[in-house]
């Protein structure tokens, strides 16, 4: 296996764990008396502790974000960007990426046991805010000895947690990086939130979200909300590009009653199977959730540009064209709202037929204007990549 | 009641039901021995028996298209485009709607009895393509005298039943009128129509689609096959305008940890439990696949060109530009192989924020268009409106 990883890969890595034993008060007004997080490395923090970059993962991510698991053959999920001579430099930054609370990767999180009632949180885990998001990352800062982030970086539901922390902390975050993101959700994007949510909760295995306690999972309701969410990180043209109306089985000849099957039925359908198997039905409902109830400005009068006044960072904000789930419209709101507050902002809009997964997947101008950002950031902080390498 | 029916209104209408005992062999290969349709009326059939419009409904549609039924204070699904002086003007017009074979609004489908079996059809009704609707409508022509319509009209899945007796039956038809249409869906169109598929069969209670001999209903599964298609059916910038981010109780103080409900939310939840206690879940799978199934030129070597080269009716094509379920760009296809295949084709992309809905919805210059569309038909055919009406 070891010999199969590239070159530019961060490698085998390993998560680690962080306890928490200080009560962190929620946004909701309650409090998590103690909590773990789950993170991972890559790369090394120099010892002005200036080198610090925060990885912050979207609805259904956690802190596998580069490098390999022993004995996995797949890279994490951002393997693409985070590495030797990535974007995300592992040369010359020393990345944390972690599994946010609420989650489902290992840190506390509705499937950990509460223990109030030593049974598991399940639909009693308290209801979560980006903002304690951020509360528990400063703490996670703080254990490893990083008082200012070089950057923060994040897509969609991270991207969110990135300008919440320009906000929070502002003297904490250097850069901030935000892709494929928004100021808040729009109306059709939080009904596909509900319609998911719908789904997961009408499945009778659902239990009310006490599914654990009765040994089953909502496999079918995970699925179908799975299938609704992939098709909206889709774009139309890049579904039509990827299957068009090429069949899995069947034909359409006349005297023919044998169910038709198009291939995009069955990718869809396997999508869902998977996620469903792998992915905890009561954090779907809550990181959609916090996704919804995300609205950068609300405490600011509803005014973004209020809002990132109080921002100390630069900024960069990436869209897609073919994103419309987050479309460019909505990072110009973010990149439009910088400027009016006077803040050093860069904005791309990608070319992509990808829809929001583009910023997930390869794409030269992407990588192109992330790296720029990078290394204009390194060179700010005076970071210096800590090996002789020419792609540095 | 009577008196509340407005002046433009068709007025009282009672459904009327035609039996037919002729076995109709449908594309499957399989053959209906005997079928009902159930069908409404408007307007006065002329002697010459010219002045006919065929109705074609949508996926959820069925034949109440106009006027009210004795005791609603709800007109049909089309009510604002059929009746006197409006675009199906029926001072000129005799326009008939039935409710399509498969359909749960009365005509046989799965809810009708097997005779072979005396037990309802449920699942084991034959799979539907549009040409087998084509085909018993026109044999609802024959019963009804007509040999050639004025028009066929329809929106949708409707559009495509028109296209197609425009191919089939091509002296049968002067007129032909394709609103919000494709050639063929997309892989994103199709895509949205297995998750809801997928939501209602996965549901405990569909019971492979003999939930009747259970005496239920998959009611969740309809639910959230419903709201899927709601928010598919509006435009992104409609929904934003109707709901933005209004909540519908609770709130995001800190120190609240309520639920908070916007009103998008409880708005589809509405629409879904609505749906679900009225339409039948077989209809809504045989519907959606005959939909994911259609393509117009498949029999014609896949060229719309050659395919529309068989038509000899005129052709008005509509589409709506914030319709991204049936986009503009495929309403083009429509209109550019009708225009390669030299047919006389108008084309209209009307401006709304309504998404797919549009369709039925008022909309000046829509009506504008269809209006001189259908007085132009009329004068070609020398149908003339049966009373004095200024605004005929």
């Amino acid at each position: 296996m070891a010999s199969a990883i590239p070159a530019d890969s961060v490698g085998i890595v390993t998560p680690q764990q962080a306890e928490f034993e200080q009560g962190l008060v929620l946004a909701c007004g309650r409090t998590l008396e103690r909590y773990t997080l789950v993170y991972e490395t890559y790369g090394q923090l120099n010892p002005q502790a200036n080198n610090a970059i925060l990885i912050c993962h979207a609805l259904s991510g956690d802190h596998h974000a580069a490098g390999f698991h022993a004995g996995d053959d797949k890279p994490g999920w951002w393997d693409g960007y985070i590495g030797p001579g990535k974007p995300i430099d592992t040369d010359k930054f020393f990345v944390v990426s972690l599994n946010n609370i609420g989650g489902c990767g290992g840190s506390t999180g509705p499937t950990s046991i509460n223990p109030e009632t030593a049974q598991a949180w399940g639909p009693d885990f308290p209801s979560l805010r980006v903002r304690d998001w951020v509360h528990s990352q400063a703490r996670l800062a703080d254990l490893l000895g990083i008082q200012t982030w070089a950057a923060i970086i994040g897509g969609s539901l991270g991207g969110m947690q990135a300008m919440r922390w320009a906000l929070e902390y502002p003297d904490r975050v250097a850069n901030c990086v935000v892709i494929a993101s928004a100021l808040k959700l729009t109306a059709q994007n939080i009904a596909f939130n509900e319609t998911a949510r719908q789904a997961i909760s009408s499945d009778p295995e659902f239990r009310a979200g006490h599914y654990q306690e009765h040994d089953t999972i909502p496999r079918s309701g995970l699925s179908v909300a799975r299938m609704i969410g992939h098709i909206t990180y889709l774009s139309g043209d890049g579904m039509g590009e990827k299957f068009g109306r090429q069949l899995r089985s069947g034909n359409f000849t006349q005297g023919n009653d044998e169910p038709v099957e198009f291939q995009i039925q069955s990718y869809l359908r396997y999508q869902g199977e998977r996620f469903s198997t792998s992915f905890d039905a009561n954090t779907y409902m809550l990181m959609t959730r916090a996704l919804d109830y995300f609205d950068l400005a609300r405490e600011y009068d509803h005014d973004p540009v209020k809002a990132f006044s109080h921002a100390k960072c630069n900024f960069l904000v990436v869209s897609f064209d073919s994103d419309w789930r987050f479309a460019p419209a909505r990072s110009k709101e973010i990149a439009d709202a910088l400027m009016a507050a006077n803040k050093s902002v860069s904005y791309a809009e990608i070319e992509s037929s990808a829809g929001h997964d583009a910023f997930l997947l390869p794409n030269a101008r992407y990588e192109n204007v992330f790296h720029a950002f990078m290394k204009k950031a390194a060179n700010e902080l005076n970071i210096t990549a800590d090996r002789n390498d020419d792609n540095a």
